[in-house]
């Protein structure tokens, strides 16, 4: 028996209409399998965190600015080589499959066809490197990386997703081990399919195994030491993904990240964490410019994209919603999700009185407990 | 098929009885269409910050005083040459005929018969200005302008709301574009009507138009020259209606606005902006008392307008409970909902041991978060 | 047809087991009719000062003491002249006759009864100063006035107090006019028999006559005059009723007043004010020590009384429980409730490890907000 | 009629399944006859201070460390001669008999079975020092005294607890008489057997005695004197327990007390005290390392576990959560309560960076109100 026979992911491919994110979830959760849903939709322990990255937003408000002669919002931006139309990429997450039938690939292809951003392949990935190669079509790329245990499997690992062009690799450092994920306890959930990348070093191939028996056989000692090993290895800008602390921030520039990716892994991990966008200013503040910040972890909203924007962040990475998007509609989906990103954006920054992602890095917050 | 056909706005004409606004709101969900109702009530985004509107007015107190040998409290105030009964007028609000097949000449006769107040005119009015004429019978009047992408256009506009007996002309400033209103999305709402005043300059009449359609066909760049054009070429004094920021108030009064409209548009433009009444103090500050300054959203009783005049307004501008009122009692309930704000302002002015507006301005509120 | 025909209250007379105050409200609502319920449990407006009142309690926490020798503590206290054994009071609160058909003697037998406290009659009794005597037996108590506009009425009215063994005036100074209870409006609540204390001076007995318009016909201008007036001609301490600022508390003692009452009426008046509890602490600052005084407003519990007394008050009057009591248990239960008051209070004394209320007076709260 | 036949305690004895510990008790109160299950979980007076036990842990958030080179953390510490393989232990609780038939006899054997920490053995008890050793087989034990009246009762039970191999003493000086147990008042609530080890100084052997009636005849007034005397009369380390102030911390030091025992008696005794984790850290400051730090009061999580160390804890009990895997699992179960707090305390001190205890005790809270 197949996981595509025990597992039933929708397999609908359709432009959606996104009045909001919040909906898309409800809606998907009525077409994703329980198991697949709550994994992807659900937190660990008490879901707090999870909670409070939604919470966190409100602690910020943005203001109208109504003289401030915008037309029309120029949303393009840049890092590294790439030119960007928008300020938002594709996070990294695994297991794609859970959304729909063709998985990575399905994600892949509506983030080619809306075009100008940035997709995130996870190494829990459901797809091989060459079927999500088919969706992305040229489209940039990124690697992130759970390490091995075994260095010549990491060094493999990084062979190959350079060889299929990633021009960055993004370490995940903060799920050295599963968190307390409630829900999937309670579903027994097991991933119904394999994971090609990471199989070489499971023992299995990733299909009927759990989240915990994943991450255990994963390495737990993350070190700055790794953050060198993986830049001079790969020759690739590297990203520490996990990071809620100045000082964690400034560990990783000194062991030669090129870039901070500001991230509670959606809740997921460890539960009474602070709500992500709470962090996000100080080590803003800590890392003071040396290296760009990816913001991920609660984004959900144009909003959302406009006060991370202005709290120091420079790419905002998502996550579920696309998947929404992907569960509802396949590519498409997944495109219609970055257009109502895309124009949400664009609506706030008018309202806001800003003309271009600089004019959003110096917007003043209104710091909304005061 | 005409509007009225197919969109059945309330018709009846009678006293209400306003226990409180918030029942009102709450009776007009019954009478109102669907698609009318969440138009006029919704906000945008979540409407977190239609819902902040509402809790921002509990941050601050109002303390009994009882000594004060206070009866029968003065609501009597002035702003430019205009003598006022009470220190409250009303809002400019658009499609009035959502609420009540009478539309904005519904409106105008309730105000006119209680007396002693300005009705505002929206340029999204459903209503010609003759027919408004009708209603109002000489009371006086301002001139709510959405301004056109073409300069004729809107001197065209300035000269016939001068000519209709305009004495202040309010620019709203911040609608460059329409706020994300979820309602009016899901009930994908079209006005059923035309908008006489701005259909001169909107492809089509206004009828069956989206907001999102009307609003991109008028002018997006606003900015300090715009209040100088108006204010120039109309003679009137200005409002810049949308204030939320000292730094607006400044720009405004520097143009030549003679006075500042504090609004977030009852919540329905920014999301996760700022209870409206959150940043009056600071932008009272501000101002200095050079020009008065207007308040609006969120205001639903005495205590609401007490609140707003303690902290730096000087005029109140009231708009959904008086539409809910249109639409329960047709003009006769406008005046019903006038008249009992003036009745609840005068008992928390009583209560309150203020005997004039001018000590409700010098009232000290209770800071309710210390 | 007189009013007991119309308005059925209780009848019954039984010990009542009260195992909180929360649950006799509860309780009470199911004996008593719904007008009289909602009139004597409801606030004004949204009850947000209601709710506040009972909110305020949990800003300040009380701090178990546990080697602290303490055992069968002491809750006797004095005030004036009279020694208590216990440092709560009756409350002056119109209308009895709402809770049981033994009005106000039925209250003062459960006073009496109990012992060691004192009995505050209101103006607005239902019952006459004779009727509530046979229930007092002798028992003290204090006489609580609404002013006529009329001197020689309020005259009359002190003379007949004085007569009737008042050894303190109560001046309620927060109630010049009715506060906005929305409930009442929704009942269209009369009194269902007469007030024979101030029906001198009302046009009608106070039967079937709103609260409104019994509060319209008693006089407005309240000021510090007033004070001076009640004391020299009454030659009785004189408490003002209402307090809520320390302005007020510093006017109210410079005219001559021996007594501060804080109250915000039960939040029955001014909607939007800050907790009753809230503002204690400062007005205690400002009175100094210069004269005593009585906190109302929301005490429902032992620890209530705990904080008010930590918080600077000297005695604390109890109101809507006692009444909830009297629909329960007559007399009887009136006699409940006190007892209920008395065991919680010993139990939270000995738990926070103070054996006197003077002990109690210098406890240090706990600040639940930092 | 014995207890067993009028109170049908659970006797299932498995192994559970722990997702989590708010789970087991939503699990226990089916099987749990009702008035002991309300006897266990509830709380004093409103239950306001059991609920902030619980919201208390919010305020502080724990920071994932990414790049800390964690791998299996050590959870072992020490405290007295004592080598603790968890820095949790069992907190002193009454009536075990209440969740299982097997008693506290059931939860020793689950604690031994467990291995590595220390049972806290009752003076209300159910069982017999006998019955428990035997489920002990030789795990240390520390008892819990309720002083008797009687100084010669106090002795003879210390010797007892000292033949029976306790090495340590905790006085409860909390609970002087009952809190405000409403859940037990509605229940009417008695002890369905007798309590072995004070029944020597009740009137009555426990059974069919309510808790009020116990405290009633235990003894009231707790002072250092007591401490000194335990110390002395025993040679045995002793811990004052209900410590909530730094007050109570210092005075108990100067008395001779080994050990602070922090807890407001799972919010059972006054209510409207602060959270016990609000206070901690203020009490650590004041205890400044002098004698070790046992807390309780809330502990539901590894995450709780983690904030309390990191707050000045030194050791954690728990109580009610073993109750809960006692009443469904008996001794199993209680084996099943501990690992799953051992499990969840390793991945949240992995997620968190943290090695050893030592690493947690210095770890970094967040500030999640700031």
């Amino acid at each position: 028996m197949t996981e595509q026979q025990t597992y039933n992911a929708p397999t609908i491919e359709q432009e959606i209409d996104v009045i909001s994110t919040y909906r898309l979830e409800e809606a998907a959760s009525k077409v994703v399998p329980k198991g697949g849903f709550d994994y992807i939709s659900g937190g660990s322990g008490k879901e707090f965190t999870l909670q409070r990255n939604d919470e966190a937003w409100l602690s910020k408000g943005i203001l109208p600015r109504v003289l401030a002669d915008v037309e029309n919002p120029d949303t393009s931006t840049k890092i590294f080589e790439h030119d960007l139309k928008v300020p938002f990429i594709m996070a990294p997450i695994a297991a794609h499959g859970l959304a729909h039938a063709t998985k990575e690939a399905g994600t892949a292809k509506g983030i080619s066809e809306f075009g100008g951003t940035i997709m995130s392949i996870s190494a829990y990935s459901g797809a091989t490197f060459e079927e999500i190669d088919a969706g992305l079509n040229g489209n940039p790329r990124w690697f992130q990386i759970y390490m091995s245990k075994d260095e010549e499997m990491n060094k493999n690992i990084l062979d190959e997703a350079k060889a299929d062009g990633a021009t960055a690799i993004i370490l995940t450092a903060d799920a050295t081990l599963s968190g307390n994920r409630e829900r999937d306890l309670e579903n027994k959930f097991v991933y119904p399919f394999g994971m090609p990348i990471v199989s070489r070093y499971l023992t299995g191939s990733g299909e009927n195994m759990s989240l915990n028996n994943i991450y255990a056989q994963s390495k737990q000692k993350i070190e700055p030491a790794d953050v060198k090993f993986i830049a001079e290895y790969s020759g690739l800008p590297v990203f520490v993904k996990g990071v809620q602390t100045p000082e964690d921030a400034v560990l990783a520039i000194g062991a030669g990240a090129a870039g901070i990716w500001v991230s509670n892994h959606g809740g997921r991990q460890l539960d009474n964490a602070p709500g992500s966008f709470e962090v996000l200013a100080e080590i803003s503040e800590a890392v003071a410019g040396r290296v760009p910040i990816v913001f991920d972890s609660g984004v959900r909203r144009g909003e959302h994209i406009f006060k991370a924007l202005a709290s120091g962040a420079d790419i905002i990475a998502l996550g579920r919603p696309v998947l929404f998007g992907l569960a509802l509609g396949g590519w498409k989906g997944v495109k219609s999700v970055l257009e109502y990103f895309e124009t949400d954006l664009k609506r706030v920054m008018q309202l806001a009185g800003t003309q271009t992602i600089e004019d959003v890095k110096h917007a003043r917050l209104y710091d909304m407990k005061k």
